[in-house]
């Protein structure tokens, strides 16, 4: 019994037809003797009827089908009596009168609804342990046709901008320092291990010295990292670098490659060019390297005012070079002690002492340290947060970053507390990309005592900072930009060094790292340098988080085929497991525990 | 200085443009002072003049310059002058008068010549180690570009039949009964060890038990093998699986597919259907279950006509149920002493005692054995073999897998001997596809003494056949299909077991595979199937043989941009490495070697 049709497809104009189908049993009605399947496949379901009176057999026969059982069903198109057609299904005017039936896999009773909403319901574990189950769901079914039509959509789109698409080993080479990786012993080599790329970068930047000029790669990546919730142990990042490029180039490319998978996915017009923002601004205005600008409650800078307060705390502060910054929140006055107490707690995990505020309520300012204000400090601070009824402010004062940084999670935090109260909408299809820029180059690493490179050492100085890349690192800005989207940041790139003299001196000179270390661990592409590497630069971001916006959900396990849980775990398949002493002598390793079940 | 154009772009129509070029210098002339640069970029070649006498500063910048060294020039386009056109470049009409020079690297000099010709002379260790350099020859460049033209066609191909990509993990769980894998020690899980993924089999299957029904995913794979010539420890595979399919479609699927790649990529409409050629004609007629159609030098069975022969050899081995070949190679009479040996030595390779032969020459037969054989026996032989002047038939003897794979190597060599002698053509661009079916279900393997799956234990048997699988497993044949091109098999798949039952009891009942070894491997598998499994079948294939044959390569080497010797190393980046004992504390692994450079 050979498909004609899919399920989604019979509709009026097949009334008469001979057809058959295949799929899923998605349900299964009983009326008055008479059953109604719905046949589910990929594309739809359409209804099957089953009348005893026309089949005595097949009404049997069918009436042994439990849900999720596959059958081939053959039959005729006939139109739905009327008052029972289904509006919301394509083939909701018709029903097929089945006339032979075969049954081509039974399934035992799902441990879960297949729902959207059932499914929902239980618990995560459960649904990855069966997550053949899982990806019946509409949901996650429509997850993965997002997932696969937003990749194409971005392959299409470098295709046409005659961008090459190559591919970087996975089996590449241990460079400790960085983030954690995962270790492959060889068999060949004793005693000696690749490990997986983190990230295409090295080979990136070796495919421009090659000539590529236009590369970019949709690739697989690793991290032994510490498992958050939205992190996993392997993610896909599009990959990019090009030759002779300046940053606007970058910035001009991304956004239309971010408009035409945001209009071929969602039929979604995306205003461009998207507005920048120097890092210094987005931590002043929003409290964030990566800003969430669906709405303001913008952060109002009050260092210089306190400078010279009677009010101790801030005055000292503010003197001995730190920030005070504060946020007003309009209409939350009436937020509950537990909402304070849980704003303060988060302030408090990001290393303030408390969390001062000043209420605005019955016409009075309501709060702790409004005595310590001079009635010139209460007039500016009024003016400057257009303090009205009702209205909540909150205060940092900290050293610079830190003071932005309590004040950017209080202001995330404090919209929801809105979103709540229907006092703000905050919307997901509301789009409201951004590029963060002019970030420092280096930051100081206070308990290794010395620089680090913001986002990695290949990052090229802002050329009029250059000079004073070893005298001032901190003062200098990087090339670097980030693309932010909606408070989430969805990935990150930079003008790079090509040229080999500069780029040992940040490694040696700034940086510090011996020169035996750089050598064995870049050396490679220091000589690779010397041999005409052009001016190149990149960005890299992470498609998984980009499909999870796009389908609208937090979690981009939801859009991961097979994700591992946040122990790494695969569920279904059972994995990691200990192996055999053969394996492991082949290896040349040998386990620092027992083997189980060697 | 910004690029206005690519060096491949400009032309008489661009004549008294001012243009911007950036790029690498590629040869450096100096004709009576004045220096011609060709200076090129991915896209091709443009000349650019530097007259001193136009600008003598600018001149002598010029004249400082060394290949490979990267530079920005800006100009004016001129017409060559007359007689000086070069009409194998597309700019080959114009030069640019430089105006201005931007010195963007400096190259040093590179350590081989970067043309075609030059490269290939030169060990491939050393293009290994300067691989950025080897990739700026043109027949890399281009090896790159065919590459992504050809992958971006497959997945054209499979969007445009409906098909999603969805990507399956790399980390993997170990089978340590299959080919040997790459372990990697999990760092939460202490004594466990995740499987890089050898490919997406069992992932594949399980989307069609979550109804994806039409899938595919160029995926990375990975095998710790043996590096032979043609293998990678990381290789790219082209995986596809659908439901509800017969052979037949899969066969119209990858027909279509590989119609499309050819017409993108090299222009060239290639016949379908291919035919098909069951396992056992294929090795009684080529004595290769992948022969190479480009020619035909079939063999022929002479075992019924040896069984009462009163030559012994060939008697004794038809009585006992083996095989009698022969193949008669025309005009080879003349090959030497050493071609003979060599072609001996092949067929001893594999477990021939020697090579029977009889030549014919002066219209006479000469030949060792030939004084055995009746007159009857002879005239048989000189008509099945249609025997002249100038041939040489050479005789196998064994067991019938055995005679026809030692007469299938002989089949070969032989033909490579006449090509040599300009009797028989053979074009890397006659592409002779076949699909290559009806091969045996299992196969007895004499050492283990029991059964193993011919290629995987899912493969579902012929139904005609499946009645035999716990009786007569050799008997099956399996659904399963290999394509052919060439004498390369370039993938191959099969219709699948999709009844639990059944594949249980191939996994206990033909493999002996022991149940709690069932359970711990494949139970996650067998239950999955009880959930309402459909029927489904695929294939898969290796990306990177495919595009080497499109490239007119031998090697998948010449195809990947960083591959890794046969000993497994990446000798640019110096892989692998030994690692830190802190890293391999986290891991809570140990070498079973000295750690040389913790």
């Amino acid at each position: 019994m050979k498909r004609t049709h899919h399920c989604g497809q019979l509709t009026k104009t097949d009334l008469g037809a001979s057809v058959s189908l295949a799929g899923w049993v998605d349900s299964i009605r009983d009326h008055g003797g008479i059953l109604f399947i719905d046949l589910r496949d990929r594309k739809g379901i359409t209804q099957v009827k089953f009348d005893p009176q026309d089949d005595a057999a097949l009404g049997e026969a069918a009436a042994q089908l439990k849900p999720e059982s596959v059958i081939a069903v053959s039959g005729t198109v006939a139109l739905r009596p009327e008052g029972t057609a289904n509006a919301s299904l394509p083939t909701g005017e018709i029903e097929v009168n089945a006339t032979a039936l075969e049954v081509l896999n039974r399934s035992e009773p799902p441990p879960f609804p297949l729902d959207d909403a059932g499914g929902d319901k239980v618990s995560e574990d459960l649904r990855l342990s069966y997550r053949y189950l899982d990806l019946r769901r509409p949901k996650m079914r429509r997850n993965l046709e997002v997932r696969h039509r937003a990749t194409k959509a971005i392959r299409d789109y470098f295709d046409s901008q005659e961008f090459i698409e190559v591919e970087t080993p996975a089996l590449f080479k241990s460079t400790p320092e960085g983030a954690r990786e995962y270790l492959v012993p060889s068999r060949i080599h004793p005693g000696q291990f690749y490990a997986l790329s983190q990230s295409p970068q090295q080979f990136k930047q070796i495919l421009m010295v090659a000539g590529v000029e236009k590369y970019f790669q949709i690739a697989r990546c690793f991290r032994d990292e510490d498992l958050r919730a939205d992190r996993q142990m392997e993610f896909t990042q599009v990959d990019v670098e090009a030759s002779f490029v300046t940053r606007e180039d970058i910035y001009a490319l991304f956004e239309g490659m971010l408009k035409k998978v945001w209009r071929d996915v969602l039929g979604t017009d995306i205003p461009t060019p998207f507005p920048r923002l120097p890092f210094a601004d987005a931590m002043n205005r929003y409290g964030s390297d990566k800003p969430d600008t669906r709405f303001a409650l913008e952060l109002v800078d009050f260092t210089e005012l306190f400078k010279t307060s009677s009010f101790k705390v801030f005055a000292s502060t503010a003197a001995s070079g730190g920030a005070i910054k504060a946020i007003n929140v309009k209409g939350l006055a009436d937020l509950t002690q537990g909402e304070l107490k849980a704003l303060e707690d988060a302030a408090k995990a990001l290393g303030a002492k408390g969390l001062a505020f000043i209420k605005v309520e019955g016409g009075e300012w309501k709060s702790p340290i409004v005595k310590f204000f001079s009635e010139a400090e209460k007039a500016e601070l009024s003016a400057r947060l257009s303090l009205e009824e009702g209205d909540i402010v909150f205060f940092a004062a900290a050293e610079w970053e830190r003071a932005c940084a309590i004040l950017g999670r209080v202001r995330l935090d404090a919209a929801q507390l809105l979103v709540k109260r229907g006092k703000l909408a905050l919307r997901d299809d509301d789009w409201k990309f951004l590029w963060v820029v002019d970030f420092p180059l280096m930051s100081y690493d206070e308990e290794r005592g010395g620089y680090a490179a913001t986002h990695h050492p290949f990052t090229a100085p802002v050329p009029e900072d250059a000079s004073l890349l070893v005298s001032d690192p901190k003062a200098v800005r990087g090339q670097h930009y980030d693309i932010v989207l909606n408070g989430v940041e969805l990935g990150g790139g930079s003008i790079r060094i090509h040229q080999p003299a500069l780029q040992k001196q940040v490694f040696e000179d700034v940086l510090k790292i011996p020169a035996d270390v750089v050598e064995s661990r870049f050396g490679y592409m220091l000589r690779a340098f010397t041999f005409g590497a052009p001016p190149h630069g990149g960005i890299a971001f992470g498609l998984d988080r980009i499909v999870a916006l796009l389908c609208g959900t937090q979690s981009i396990r939801d859009v991961i085929a097979f994700p591992k849980t946040q122990r790494g775990q695969d569920l279904m398949a059972q994995s990691p497991t200990p192996v055999t002493p053969k394996q492991l002598k082949e290896l040349h390793i040998a386990t620092a525990v027992p083997v189980e079940n060697g």
